[in-house]
């Protein structure tokens, strides 16, 4: 089986312009990303213009650019231009500045402006990732007007599904999709087929905020506003599912104590990589010292009674266990909106009684081992600590989110790891207390 | 401020209707759901027929139930008759049985076919997802003639953005877009317009990988086809969304040892939280237990030098940050398609480097202070024990989730808490092996 790494190695250009006839974009878009730096260009040379343009959209940033370095000026201006301004505002934001002029500098006027525009909005905003190019209609206008508008100006828009209608000051009116122009007789007035209750945002608002809204609102395109409420530009939904995706790996870089990468995962090299784990690695082990400090002030009690020791990481990664579990289902449950700082009480309420009942569980499945294989009177100590660290990690795995986001820290930070370290120095202080309550040390 | 909980307290009609008529249908359908169980009937009955199954169809299968459950028969008949078939297969696929046969009662025996149909699909397949209600066109039509058939048809359908071209046997050809017919001359023929490399599915085809290809290649709908290769349904893109947020969700879920609750967590009884946790913390503490046999294998040394005990919570926890850090990037990676097994000796050696990168970095911060607060020689088995388990751990938590892959295992269920139990005991005979080695006991 031939395929692109081998053909490129072999630099077989006609195999190669063969094979890449046969294959589907997506696939030579996967395929290219896996390429060493300098064939990426080689390969991407081979594809015709229209099929270059499908196949670079697709790549993520870092591979844009590779592929970009490698080219002549003429198919570096024709492809960047080709693209829409919103991935050109994207691709400029995550280049070098050295790059980043060359692109600028491949521009027409108008085609420079848009980009521009774009990129004088803050980082992360919806304003970045809106597209500046939409067809507007107004609400004076027939159906057969605004078609015909469609028909005319469509060409350049990045969707012409979701149509704003606008007056003479471009504040928004109302949507109306391409779907109800179609349907409706032609002499219909678009001020009556329009919908009034329009889901917007402001360019300068969070684009998650923006992509999870049209998520919930099933919106395939979303008017972007100014802070003078007029119509500036559309988010498409391709562009907002891209935008959960990597809202959803930082959140999953965050709740495992890593910053987000930036980039694909085989293309960021070990010491970007051991960069982006060593900040949270850092803040852990200092917070694990208190642990230390914890089983120093015990020392008498453990060299008392030794055994003790031997149950020290069972109950904290119990514990870490049971607080990770309500941290992160709280947290997620934050984030698509099914929790708000308002429902505080109905959760600590729940995750005590979760808590509580988890802990019994875990008491009665341990006292047995533990009495027979060591003595009934430690069976107590583990098994009265089990209830009482499980019952305190998940109210605190629940509560500790809450608080965050109230304090305006993202609660992806304070998850799973922060709550294992805090719950495990807490959770060694219950224990000792108990022993020494029990075994009366 | 009127809020929709407090009007519905107050039992005040109007009020609670000129409340509903001046709020957005996403809104209403987020305050619905925190409503108590008896009360959303009452107020979803005051919304008119086509705001009522907008606000039904922005909620939840489980709060579907209970509206449902609130309704008389009328009502109840021409809300299920107007949802769209995928959206009603859905609630079907969660709702108790009782409910369900009463939903296909109401039905007409059009809509209960296409309903059925959908059912006989596994559960989690596209064909589960897809709708059966598309437009298709032939490529001898003309533009016009497809347009016609467009506004012929296209009604009941549920996009029409993505026409699927097909022949006499229902095999798909290639798709045409609503924009390129829009955009294109009235005597243009479908089959000149219309794209041949076509991303489709198969319906017994897994949801998360539609959903994935849909997102990957910017596809507003996607095809279905039957084991024939004949064009059975399409999904469209609002749904592929949900069911990535969905899978998100589970995923999350997993990641933190506990299954997915199938429902709004508020939604959700203790009990039923609980037993979504009270599995993997049980198969997480019978892991555990092999901590224990480690530390009393070692507990002579523990004995002799009772100070060895107190680096064990701080060991043990960087062990398993380290190991979770890895094995979720690793597996977010996978998820996302940007790493596959044949990526195995390229993964191994980049988190071996990362680990030994990472080890060193801590191994040189705790020196100091313990060498200071305890002993030089303590300091030295605790640095290289740090150095040891961190890059093993690392190189863990990477490995894995690949293997688990390779075996037929969802990765998600290898993560953090399973690799953080596994390094501990691992982590605690690297600790003793070296405290043996160093201090001489």
């Amino acid at each position: 089986m031939a395929d692109l790494a081998s053909l490129s190695r072999a630099r077989d250009l006609d195999a190669l312009a063969r094979h890449l006839e046969e294959t589907g974009t997506l696939d030579i878009a996967e395929d290219l990303a896996r390429l060493p730096r300098e064939e990426k260009a080689v390969v991407f040379r081979l594809l015709p213009r229209d099929r270059a343009l499908a196949v670079f959209e697709a790549l993520d940033p870092v591979h844009q650019q590779e592929i970009l370095e490698g080219l002549r000026d003429e198919r570096f201006r024709q492809l960047v231009e080709d693209m829409d301004p919103d991935d050109r505002a994207r691709l400029l934001g995550e280049v070098p500045a050295k790059v980043a002029r060359r692109v600028l500098a491949g521009l027409s006027r108008h085609e420079r402006e848009m980009t521009a525009a774009l990129l004088g909005y803050p980082e992360e905003s919806a304003g970045r990732l809106m597209t500046p190019e939409f067809v507007s209609l107004r609400e004076s206008m027939t159906v057969a007007d605004a078609l015909a508008k469609v028909r005319r100006a469509g060409a350049d828009a990045e969707t012409i599904y979701m149509l704003p209608v606008t007056d003479d000051q471009r504040h928004l009116r109302g949507v109306v999709s391409l779907r109800q122009l179609v349907l409706s007789p032609l002499d219909a007035r678009v001020g009556d087929l329009m919908v009034r209750d329009v889901v917007a945002v402001h360019a300068t608002d969070d684009q998650e905020v923006a992509a999870r809204l049209m998520q919930e609102a099933d919106l395939l395109a979303l008017p972007v506003l100014d802070s003078e409420e007029r119509l500036v530009g559309v988010i498409t939904v391709d562009d907002a599912m891209q935008i959960l995706e990597d809202e959803e790996t930082e959140d999953r870089a965050l709740a495992a104590a890593t910053q987000p990468l930036g980039r694909p995962y085989l293309s960021a090299s070990a010491l970007r990589v051991a960069r982006s784990r060593a900040t949270w690695l850092l803040i852990l082990i200092v917070a694990a010292t208190l642990t230390v400090n914890v089983l120093q002030y015990f020392e008498d009690e453990l060299a008392t009674v030794v055994r003790l020791a031997l149950f020290i990481p069972l109950l904290i990664d119990t514990g870490g266990n049971a607080g990770s579990q309500a941290a992160t289902v709280v947290i997620r449950a934050m984030a698509v909106g099914e929790v708000r700082f308002a429902d505080l009480p109905r959760v600590l309420g729940r995750e005590a009684q979760v808590g509580v009942l988890l802990g019994l569980m875990l008491g009665l499945v341990a006292f047995g081992p533990v009495a027979v294989f060591f003595d009934p009177r430690l069976a107590v100590v583990v098994s009265v600590s089990l209830v009482t660290i499980c019952t305190w990690a998940t109210f605190a795995g629940a509560v500790l989110p809450l608080l965050a986001r109230r304090v305006g820290i993202d609660p992806a930070v304070v998850s799973a790891p922060l709550i294992t370290t805090l719950v495990d120095a807490t959770g060694l202080v219950i224990y000792f207390l108990i022993a020494r309550a029990v075994l009366e040390i």
